[in-house]
């Protein structure tokens, strides 16, 4: 029960960029959960019974993924932000309701659970924004008991591969890059799990990259990824870039409408998630 | 029969970086092959008894994986090198040797086939050479039947990834792009292929992305495909970016170095091939 965010502190001021705050964030989170649950979920489903912590749910967006592929869990989901905590209450109460969910407002690096209290831990989208995700994933390693398992799943913004190429729209995914990195985090995590979970101590770490490819013959994707998920991600930066003084209003814009254009006739966009599932010894 | 290369002209002068014409070349993309056969081929089974033509067998590095997973075809394998043509004979000849194989040694852009000849067509590390893909995959669907279809197989370095980071490393990857473009190609195809077959009048093109990922996990991968495939083939341009004057010795060096390094301890490295399947409608 700490005012410690899981990720870069959140004071008035410089929050604004951090994922799922916002009303439209929220929306957004939920398009790429829905978009992306397949890719990224699939392969997760723990036994009926499992003891089950989520560190870092959010507004419940992969949650309730989880609880669908794993019925029967016990769940503990855990998020510092009470706003988020209560919107994913309210998704799980709509879309799974008879799961079984604990609710616990804290910071993820002082879990008050005792060692060894869950057979499972689960980090979706959340390692990205710790200024220190080593010591985070060694803070879960401890509530987990020995043998169980722990699932990551980050992005890599350096994965974004589209067409027609444009340097204005990479510039733009640098813009982000360089200011999740400003407060504390990484927007290129996704290709350090392996030597991140090495270094927190456990053992047998498994990484799968899940990519997304949408063209024109995925017209859904397209639109459900592309643009709503990766370009409003981007777009939610405008604010803070300009503020920054990391691109004029001019320049944003058009590395804005160079990655929309990858979603229309023509054009194609790549993104790669990581995955990857460890052991603790 | 022309002198015409199925990639950029080939004098004596500038032909160095093409793949595929030392026996170093050969002997790497041999191990490429073989460590990426199943990730890229395993899904291609062309019925016995299929037409099935191979445009640019060049050595014979993926049609020896082309025969395993479709035996009974009647394959043509096309090239235009006379000296490739020869090794790829002679490595059918070791390692499928019922194969039923037709050698034509000529350029793809013109193949004295009558229209309608076959039944499927497959090409593979061959439009990343090509000045005009979209010409050579029209002259292409001329000799393919009503309702048969085409493999497409390319790479793209923009979806090279690594960790540890480093911008030297980013740089000699930009030689090796430089390069291929001065040489009419685009080592950045991958991407493109679902537009160029639709340009050059297939349907239905479907483009699923093939990911090659190597942590200390997964040492095999890490040694025959980040250092014994992709760094040796960047390695490969060191003279001709140094004449280009792209880089010094040493900037170059640093950056192969980096590149080494995400094949050893704590490293990892991502790369994304690119499979189309389209149709002649």
């Amino acid at each position: 029960m700490t005012t410690e965010t899981a990720g870069p502190k959140t004071t008035e001021h410089d929050h604004r960029y951090v994922h799922g705050y916002s009303e439209r964030e929220a929306l957004r989170l939920g398009d790429q959960a829905d978009t992306l649950a397949r890719l990224l979920h699939a392969d997760t489903a723990y036994p009926a019974g499992s003891r089950v912590l989520e560190a870092g749910c959010g507004v419940g967006a992969q949650t309730v993924h989880l609880l669908a592929g794993s019925p029967g869990v016990l769940l503990t989901a855990a998020d510092l932000s009470a706003d988020s905590l209560a919107q994913a209450r309210a998704r799980v109460a709509a879309e799974a309701p008879g799961a079984q969910v604990s609710w616990h407002h804290g910071d993820l690096h002082e879990l008050p659970f005792p060692d060894g209290s869950f057979d499972h831990v689960f980090v979706c989208f959340v390692l990205e924004h710790l200024a220190a995700p080593v010591a985070a994933l060694a803070a879960l390693r401890r509530v987990l008991r020995p043998g169980g398992t722990i699932t990551v799943i980050e992005g890599d913004h350096g994965s974004a591969l589209f067409h027609p190429e444009s340097p204005a729209a990479h510039r733009v995914i640098g813009h982000l890059v360089r200011l999740q990195a400003g407060a504390g985090g990484d927007a290129l995590i996704g290709r350090r799990l392996h030597p991140l979970l090495t270094a927190a101590g456990f053992a047998e770490p498994v990484v799968r990259p899940r990519t997304v490819y949408a063209d024109a013959g995925r017209p859904g994707l397209a639109e459900g990824f592309t643009r709503r998920t990766f370009v409003a991600m981007v777009e939610a930066v405008r604010a803070d870039a300009l503020a920054a003084g990391l691109a004029t209003a001019e320049e944003f814009d058009r590395g804005v409408a160079d990655l929309r254009r990858t979603a229309g006739p023509g054009g194609t966009f790549h993104y790669t998630f990581f995955k990857a599932v460890a052991v603790n010894p």
